[in-house]
């Protein structure tokens, strides 16, 4: 070998690092198992998946999506401009502007590349991103690939943005936020974001993906219950695999914008379209919530009782904005033999830990749903109450 | 407004830019209009999806997907690693590292962010990724996200890519490849480019987007074809949503990269889990396909009379090696208009102009199926005779 690559291994082989960085995670407790789920699960109540509204085994889903299976086959065959798109994708496109109250929308296969299509096809080289300090990781990867240049601002701190814009050397800048944050369930301040963000010249991001279904009247999002509907500088992300039950997500926004990103989003461009069952699904899930809007209120509520019950119990939890309640624990390791316990029980229950939070704030994260019972509620507190005996 | 940010439009709509663009677009003939299809297209001939072996709408697949539905909801309701792997994951991650004989796979939501979150997770910062120039979108956006230093090189030449990596002062690189190009659909040659990669103690990443299903004895692919199965620093990245019908993507390669993947690549943990309906409508593909391994014979057999028949008539036309027979027509124009005239006709065939190939070498992409018949290749070879007439 030559001076030239003095660090190229001589004899080992080029992924024996991958056994190193193993050992790393073995030893700080973050090695992570899948643990694929049976069908049924009899007697498991459920508060980990994002399945807030109940919709993904309501019947009339299971109905609509079995339906688009025999009408339009397994898959979309297709990208979007080419054999892709469906005359069910232009149906749920114009269903969803239509909940949020915007102009148009776009379906992607996912939230993720959603938030990629759409930042990086706004923002590019000689821009500026402005990005929440505890964004979702697509909003960061979103960040990164557009390489503009990324400010990251303290959670939540408009006061920040607004410096951050006025300050700015670009002409073009685009504020990125979660409107309900994944991890703590906590809502942006949006109504004072879109301000600033008007005043400085700038277009708003919001990724709805805990807001749609959940926040705001009839689980229109936070953007609308922040009177921002139809704004001409915001546009959202939704997400269909949360709320909607199902899987994709979606840019929803001003016609031009949604013009725009058919003509240049990398992730809308070259990647296959949703499956037509997927889109029967999400709009099926969506035409429920617009016949019964209540479904929103009732997430909402039985989110705040998980909650308030924590609290009871002397846990450190959040004030709930959205379907998730996020309950303190601290080292990573008591998080996950709480979780491990709620599990035994009965009950799961999400764990976060780091790299999904920072060290030391490891939580237990209690997703409510809207068909949730009371006696659904008792139980998970009760089991909780055991599960942190002892931690 | 300070010295600061002369750039700031003083009274100008921030996306004012958008029309600019559009603009630009249309003069360019590059603007694109979304045109959703009815579930029935009566006389339509299909040579335009990527549904290679024809089974989005086997009575089977369409079976299985149905049953998925009703045994497991509509998706997956939530990450890999909280809800959102099913029995189904494990099943279709078991059959399709046995069909392509690696140690192991891991489904994502799409092939586009399998390769995302399978390079981004093992190069970055200070390592070394080596890209064919005509490498799809979604690898070079991996290769960008992915912070390592990006060496770009032509188009299929081994040799600039041995000479990248024997001057490269990086420990780590990898080399990532598209197994079966999507444009012309010509081959990589990896048996020496794994040689090569070896050597130089780097990784190998290859995209069996188009290979999967069509490429190599009963569709295991080409790194299979090329006698790699099984090598334990390559790993490939397929897709659910081309021969195998359905949606989604997968990594598949030595336990320890899929491992490392398990607990590091961020499309793979914080992206909902692919729908258990997608899920099962691949992998009941995969069944048929291992059932039947000469399908993968049959479309590589059409796609070739498809081009032996356009260059009957005169066309220059590649010789496929998968599914995707390219025929050459020059402006971009003429390109499109032919595939006008031919959609009219009943025949529909991608267009392929710039951006997505350089100016000047548009093309139609015709991409056969396993199920075509004689009488759909003559169909198809007479409408293309009448529309190159006079273009």
């Amino acid at each position: 070998m030559s001076e030239n690559h003095p660090a190229v291994p001589s004899g080992g082989h080029p992924l024996d690092w991958l056994d190193i960085r193993e050992k790393e995670r073995v030893a700080a407790g973050l090695r992570r198992r899948l643990r694929p789920r049976p069908a049924d699960e009899p007697g498991v109540l459920d508060l980990a998946g994002n399945d807030y509204l109940g919709l993904a085994r309501d019947p009339r889903v299971l109905a609509a999506a079995s339906a688009a299976v025999r009408t339009w086959g397994a898959g979309s065959t297709g990208s979007r401009l080419v054999t892709g798109s469906t005359e069910l994708h232009a149906d749920l496109e114009a269903e969803l502007a239509a909940h949020v109250e915007a102009e148009a929308a776009l379906v992607f296969s996912s939230g993720y590349v959603a938030n990629l299509g759409a930042v990086t096809a706004l923002v590019g080289r000689g821009d500026l991103v402005v990005s929440d300090a505890i964004n979702h990781a697509s909003i960061v990867d979103a960040c990164r690939l557009s390489r503009a240049r990324v400010a990251i601002t303290p959670h939540c701190d408009v006061d920040a943005i607004a410096e951050v814009l006025a300050n700015r050397s670009e002409e073009r800048a685009l504020v990125v936020v979660d409107a309900v944050f994944s991890v703590d369930g906590d809502l942006a301040p949006l109504a004072d974001l879109a301000a600033v963000v008007r005043q400085h010249g700038a277009v708003l991001l919001v990724d709805e993906a805990h807001g749609l279904g959940v926040v705001g009247a009839g689980g229109r999002g936070a953007v609308h219950a922040a009177g921002l509907a139809g704004a001409d500088h915001v546009l959202q992300t939704v997400t269909l695999s949360k709320a909607m039950g199902s899987q994709g997500g979606a840019v929803v926004g001003p016609r031009r914008v949604i013009d725009h990103l058919v003509d240049t989003a990398r992730t809308f461009i070259f990647d296959t379209g949703l499956a037509p069952v997927s889109v029967a699904a999400a709009l099926e899930s969506l035409r429920i919530l617009r016949e019964r809007p209540s479904l929103a209120d009732e997430v909402r509520m039985r989110a705040r009782q998980l909650a308030d019950g924590a609290r009871a119990l002397g846990l450190n939890a959040t004030e709930p904005s959205g379907a998730v309640a996020s309950v303190l624990i601290g080292a990573p390791e008591a998080a996950f033999q709480a979780s491990v316990r709620c599990a035994e029980a009965g009950v799961r229950v999400g764990c976060f830990r780091p790299p999904s939070v920072p060290d030391g704030v490891s939580r237990l994260r209690l997703a409510a749903r809207a068909d949730l019972t009371d006696a659904d509620v008792s139980r998970a507190l009760d089991v909780l109450a055991e599960a942190i005996q002892g931690i």
